[in-house]
């Protein structure tokens, strides 16, 4: 399925009194990281996603990390993130954070597409992924 | 003016490898402060300002701090914000923490008070503070 | 096992653009709950901890939350923590957030007992929970 | 005296309710951006400087930030910092983040050079910051 790869460098301020990163931070960037591989596979912007199909966001479900390697300021580390599996509604990613090639943290995410209710748009629930979506998400 | 005082616990995750606050914490710390303070003086949560006033937030305009003594994590602090300036629909707030007593840090700020446009719901812009939350803000 | 409860109120700048906490902060107010519930099974602070026993933290090695109900700022929430496991170097906390009594957010970790290395101060290594640590995990 | 610039993406996660960026991240963006702007004029990392200089930071002693006009998740905007003034134990630094070229947030410093106290590594004073460094930071 659809894979992103991008640069991030590890700030002073991600990283705690025992100077390496504080583990939520990780969960920020595999957030952001998760934005720009939706936005590489559908060449739209989450703003463009928004007018689109009334998409409100991608709120997770259910994610998890495992740690394996620190990494503090100063690091540039690769983000490889990729779909691992579309369903109706919802979609899983998979992070794997590389520091010198070596992997440093994976991070796993469940997340549901959820647009405002068309019947009420003042609220929100979760909709099927518009077929186009799903296409573009599952392409290599 | 209206006053509100209360303790704050500094946590790990606020400190960065020097073992001390990493500053732009103590603005997430005044910007809570200020939400009490609003809450205090006016006896309403912003929830129910947003209902009654169609309020939408209250951005910065200016804001700064002064830095005097680090603190780090398991210091429980005090932080004292009062409103030092009511104008038209514009506010400005002062905040002191304090650690054991020292004044450890000093925040300033300058708020704006916005609401949704009458005539255009999408848009949000300044508007007068309703008079009665100028009483609020304003009483000993 | 050991289980604490603290009160956290949601903050304005927990939350995104769709109303509700960002999630990585779970993982921060996790994280902060965590410190408690050690403090409270062990009477130490940190500061005391690291002092008496040269732990320089308790490094993340697994994480998982599952997120069943939104929160969002003004919420008053109660975080209930427990050891759920205790093992020779690591052990494991179960979080659950509740809103209006009704769980909101579970969150999961393995954590190490890390300390410094005694043959060489600059490096750090898991080491076996002091006994009299597990002990107080461990009760009830 | 010393510039540099650098593109910053606006996230998500750095957006509040009011779907503008929450200002506490605008200190996040410009600390990162003082780093960046002190290892460009020295040609040399933090940890260089910690190893060289024994410096332990650059910590914050008054900082304060002007919000002209909001930016939101998707906008991608340039920071331009520059010192504006070396003194002898401190330096001051102003940035100016633009969005589409126009001034949204303006950004001032005062910071003290920091290093281990020869006398007793466990503490830590302002020092008079090396003359090769101001050197580097002065320089066109």
């Amino acid at each position: 399925m659809f894979t992103n790869r991008r640069d991030v460098r590890i700030e002073w301020g991600y990283c705690d009194p025992a100077d390496i990163v504080y583990y939520p931070r990780y969960f920020e960037i595999f957030d952001a990281s998760t934005a720009r591989l939706i936005e590489a596979a559908t060449g739209m912007s989450k703003r463009q996603l928004v007018t689109k199909y009334g998409v409100v966001g991608t709120p997770m479900v259910d994610t998890r990390a495992r740690f394996s390697m620190p990494t503090t300021y100063g690091d540039e580390v690769v983000v490889e993130s990729a779909f691992t599996k579309i369903g109706r509604s919802s979609f899983d990613v998979l992070h794997r954070l590389l520091k010198n090639g070596e992997l440093a943290v994976e991070g796993f995410e469940t997340r549901v597409w959820v647009a405002r209710d068309p019947g009420n748009p003042d609220k929100i629930k979760s909709q099927p992924i518009p077929q186009e979506v799903v296409d573009c998400f599952s392409r290599a």
